[in-house]
């Protein structure tokens, strides 16, 4: 079977599996640098960006940018890594988690692993252009050219991020930590994917990110789930690796593999994924990809938690109760198929 | 004279009158503990959440939260500050600056002060809500009931920000890194201040914050100018001192003063102000609201720079290339009129 884990530690999987007992204090971080920038963006010419006297109508605004936030520890680096959010979401879906938690951005660096955090173009601290809401709202332009933006409400996120099948059930031993979930909630943003091309502009952005880096590994959840596949079409330069978390997307199997031809890829699901209608294809399309992505050459690999014994995750398992436990796993395997970077 | 500064040093002021030297590699930095959370929020039910199949038009959204990232570092604490950015912009304001420069978040961790940096309600991680947008494109609502959401073009921020009084020309002196002018415009994102009421969500959730802090210099610039003053009219509890950096806006001389009483506050300018006609009656506003703040028990400054012989400073100096000057004579004046909170 090419589509288990195969190099994950036995003893890691078996921690994960247990219930997650409190983490020890972790002590005090030390970081080597830290900042922010951004990549990607270009210049847009527009007669409606603004409606206020203060502000004028006309002029050139930078949108498709994507935000960047990073910290690199201290001592001896692991390779870095790029953790890119899904749907209605921004980069906080790596921090803190919504009962307090440490998030996996601190403990990819805890661990030596630069680690960059971004916001998809368009949502979060990458601008979006606000030249369409405005020619409608001027009468230059009919409402249907409005751009399509939505918010996920609580009660339809609910199934989407498999808390249960119907709000407010919830699924059997599902780990999501729900007495915090009005923090959750407030992650949630706008997103107006529908109005952007296709690749999204965070697909070349990160292209460049990854060449300005250097070499990390590309982490996407969810609706982001091709991004790290598309870009690395556009150019392995700086791609060490791909981990998808419950991807939205794999390539379809019958796509140019070329791309994929030495490159370290795990996909990683969570609990309940099969009695989920809007996930169950999902799965079963990315087992179809990693069989042909593996007989063109790539170094594939599917880890569905349950079938290790990891039981009660849900779409957002960087977030659950045993996210470091998750954590873990992910930092055990790309050591071994990564590797270090120079 | 009520209205110069009487207590950054004087060897301070001399160093950041003098052409900034390269600061040297500061070294690793120790973080006792970092993470995001929100303040603020209230739930809201829509039927235009979205027009896309995949999510459901009717449903919960929490919106009017704020976001805030923080870094306490190890050793020995300074008070707290909260930085709070202006218009058309997100916390990116406070971070590297466009250069590549450390940013005040980092340089005040650096000294010791715990920070936390926001993002205003509706803006960056803090949720906006599309329900309007979407009202609009169903034909639900007329397109006059559309959000006021701007952008601001580079050449009209130009002046705003007083890099020139026309763009392109630059002040006289003018000392923002115009050489990435082009990562600077990446920050600006849009704004829906106008579609929000007053005061802004934003307002209790500083109050919140501050509270939760348990004392804490509110940072505020431009826009969010009048933010810290609103904050302490709803509660005193937490605010530990206001530092408003060009403030669209202070309260009203004939304002109610009480809230102000035994509250250190400073009221800081760069350079040029009286040549923009934006700029000039709100910095002579200030100096009335100091006056009248002062008469009833407060103890307000104001400092303008060029007044203590440093020039060439614009609307974005923390950003300028004097940054980390400036915001050391505002560290020795949170350490000697603020002090140190529990």
């Amino acid at each position: 079977m090419r589509t288990v884990l195969l190099a994950a530690s036995l003893s890691t999987i078996a921690h994960a599996a247990s219930a997650q007992t409190a983490r020890p204090d972790p002590g005090p971080l030390t970081i080597a640098r830290q900042g922010s920038f951004f990549v990607g963006g270009r210049e847009v010419k527009s007669d409606t960006l603004s409606t206020v006297p203060a502000y004028a109508p006309s002029g050139t605004i930078t949108v498709d940018q994507v935000y960047v936030r990073y910290q690199v520890p201290a001592g001896k680096l692991a390779v870095p890594i790029t953790l890119v959010h899904g749907c209605c979401l921004t980069g906080k879906t790596w921090e803190t988690t919504p009962d307090g938690r440490m998030g996996w951005d601190e403990y990819f660096v805890r661990h030596g692993h630069p680690t960059y955090v971004i916001d998809q173009a368009w949502r979060g601290r990458s601008a979006a252009n606000p030249s369409a809401i405005n020619a409608v709202r001027t009468g230059k332009a009919a409402p249907d050219q409005l751009p399509t933006v939505f918010s996920s409400g609580h009660e339809g996120a609910w199934a989407i991020f498999r808390f249960g099948k119907d709000y407010p059930q919830t699924m059997p031993g599902m780990r999501f930590p729900l007495a915090a979930q009005a923090e959750f909630w407030k992650q949630i943003v706008p997103d107006s994917i529908n109005s952007l091309p296709t690749p999204n502009p965070t697909v070349p952005a990160l292209s460049e990110l990854a060449q300005k880096i250097g070499g990390t590994v590309l982490m996407s959840h969810s609706q982001s789930g091709i991004y790290p596949f598309q870009a690395a079409a556009l150019s392995r330069e700086g791609i060490a690796g791909i981990v998808a978390i419950e991807p939205g997307a794999c390539p379809e199997p019958t796509a140019d593999m070329t791309p994929y031809v030495g490159l370290p890829i795990l996909v990683l699901w969570g609990d309940y994924v099969d009695e989920f209608p809007r996930w169950a294809p999902r799965l079963k399309n990315c087992r179809a990809f990693i069989d042909a992505a593996n007989a063109a050459g790539a170094k594939a690999e599917m880890l569905v938690l349950p079938e290790v014994g990891i039981k009660g995750n849900t779409h957002m398992l960087m977030q659950d109760d045993n996210s470091l436990d998750i954590a873990d796993i992910l930092i055990d395997w790309i050591g071994k198929h990564v590797g270090t970077v120079k």
